[in-house]
């Protein structure tokens, strides 16, 4: 166990593209619980596009800015309590943020499952990404049998879980992907029945190809002009799931789809944002449909986890340049024995 | 009764501003119905923003281009029949089209009361108007008491309906409309609570103003930079109706709103676009509330109605420079004794 904490901060709020030299890592005193409070060795940070939309000001929650310690979700272990709610050796779930022990409000925690191996899938398969995956598929998105559903970033955190969700409730499913590579990955890993290459393809007109009927349901990750071609492709009465638009965040230069609102209009589209917490009540249905698919092989969970809290502005700045496969996360410490 | 059709044709498809000299209007034989048709004596036209709309292509339904008779929703009294289903006498209402007489087949006509005086509410109160701004409001905005409403076009053929609804329905309401005279109107005889002069003040700063809490339901009529404006100042979890974007018709230029899809991200926004025929099955319910509320005094109708065919091109122009206050329509032949 380390003797001081490490803790990383924003020191420069990035205008255009997020650098190293925005962060800066400083050591102190490891933070003591006062009463009610609990202690935290954090284990694993989620790295999320989210993190650099903060950056923007406030959104969905307070922005974050030069000279802020930098937040983000994460696991930990509990290694003190203050309070009856929690012992040592309990593993716990919040916005532990960028650093290697956190101190929080017992009621600020949530206490997850210690059982399950490894506990990365607690931030991919049954955590954040999972479930804003099945939420926003299942919840926002109401897919019915034989409907195609049309994924952005898909070999992504998120992306990855929709169209296997998508196609284990039977609807046909097409991937958005940078690269030759990653496009394989999806179709012949996850299962999607097809995947376009958007950095090397003409994308609208291949989404055209492979929904002529139209897409039922589109899951945005990356708003921009991606978002328009899939506008310009949907079906009546099609939805557009808003969960996320990574192109916008790494940028000054917002660009906006054509066709809103005029599309919305005649195909009488439904478009519609969310974030993972609104359908916290139910969690419990996403963690059981999840964990019975990845039991009976239907469910493929990819990490792509970089060692070491010093790596954690690194990891997050390639996240928003399409670098990972899967769920990134950044690994503070060991699971514990 | 004339002797001759008169029909007005589109000659002439506009990029940019409409203007009459794209019309033309011919004369010949007055159709006759065939086995199963019947022939109506057409009385008033609606003139509505997508009827310009229709001039770009193929939208919810079949393109209006050069060449093609132009078409638009009417009432009119059936003057031949040779369907057992309508009898001379019956009003219907259809696609009657920019002409004196048009035949249909017995299943494209709608039979409507006979009694409502003038016959000009079944456009307007019962009519395309009215039923587009309520299935709009009620079915797609589902308005709670206490809400913050805003809508667009106020002193328009629908927003004027939108309005009076949603404070029929314990809402706050806001309208925007071009110019003093029109604002005054909208608060003064709809009983709006405020109306934004969007030609003449600073409409994002006095939105923000006037919903210091934000607007729970943006009745979208135009499009645009007004869309954009109202998109900044949405309430969390708010409703965007999409009913039409008539900034966005009567031109080759198309502005896109900014902030799509990042504030429908974090403030958890719904926008939705609708026609008022995919909510059929309700327009009893319309029809009942609306009858109630203009009987009890709590809904007033404004019919801008302007005589004869002719003048059709010049009204359609006229609405989309924003010349109407209320349903405008075209009187075509006298309401029968």
């Amino acid at each position: 166990m380390p003797e001081k904490n490490r803790q990383i901060f924003l020191v420069e709020t990035p205008a255009g593209k997020l650098q190293e030299s925005h962060f800066e890592m400083r050591t102190g005193d490891i933070p003591a619980p006062q009463d009610g409070q609990v202690q935290v060795r954090n284990l694993l940070l989620s790295l999320d596009a989210a993190n650099r939309a903060w950056m923007q000001g406030d959104t969905y929650r307070k922005g974050v800015g030069a000279g802020d310690a930098m937040d983000g979700y994460g696991i930990g272990v509990v290694t003190q309590s203050e309070s009856d709610r929690f012992a040592a050796g309990d593993i716990v779930g919040a916005a532990v943020g960028w650093q290697d022990y956190s101190v929080h409000k017992a009621h600020r925690l949530e206490k997850l499952p210690a059982d399950v191996k490894p506990l990365s899938h607690l931030i991919s398969l049954y955590g954040i990404a999972g479930k804003t995956a099945y939420h926003g598929l299942v919840q926002v998105g109401r897919p019915k049998e034989g409907e195609t559903v049309l994924v952005s970033a898909a070999a992504g955190s998120v992306g990855m879980f929709v169209g296997q969700i998508a196609r284990n409730l039977g609807c046909r499913t097409i991937g958005l992907a940078g690269g030759p590579e990653k496009c394989a990955w999806v179709t012949d890993t996850l299962g999607f029945d097809a995947c376009i290459d958007y950095k090397n393809e003409p994308y609208r007109r291949r989404i055209a190809e492979l929904a002529p009927d139209g897409v039922d349901i589109y899951f945005d990750n990356v708003g921009g002009a991606v978002l328009e071609a899939a506008l310009f492709n949907m079906a009546m009465k099609g939805r557009i799931v808003c969960c996320g638009a990574i192109s916008q965040y790494d940028t000054t230069e917002m660009t906006s789809p054509r066709g809103v609102p005029g599309i919305h209009v005649f195909k009488r589209l439904r478009m519609e944002g969310f974030i993972v917490m609104d359908f916290a009540d139910r969690d419990a249905e996403a963690v059981r449909d999840m964990g019975r698919w990845f039991r009976d092989g239907k469910m493929v969970v990819e990490e792509d986890i970089l060692d070491g809290l010093e790596n954690a502005p690194r990891g997050l700045i390639g996240l928003l340049a399409g670098d990972n496969r899967g769920k990134r996360m950044i690994r503070v410490a060991p699971d514990p024995a």
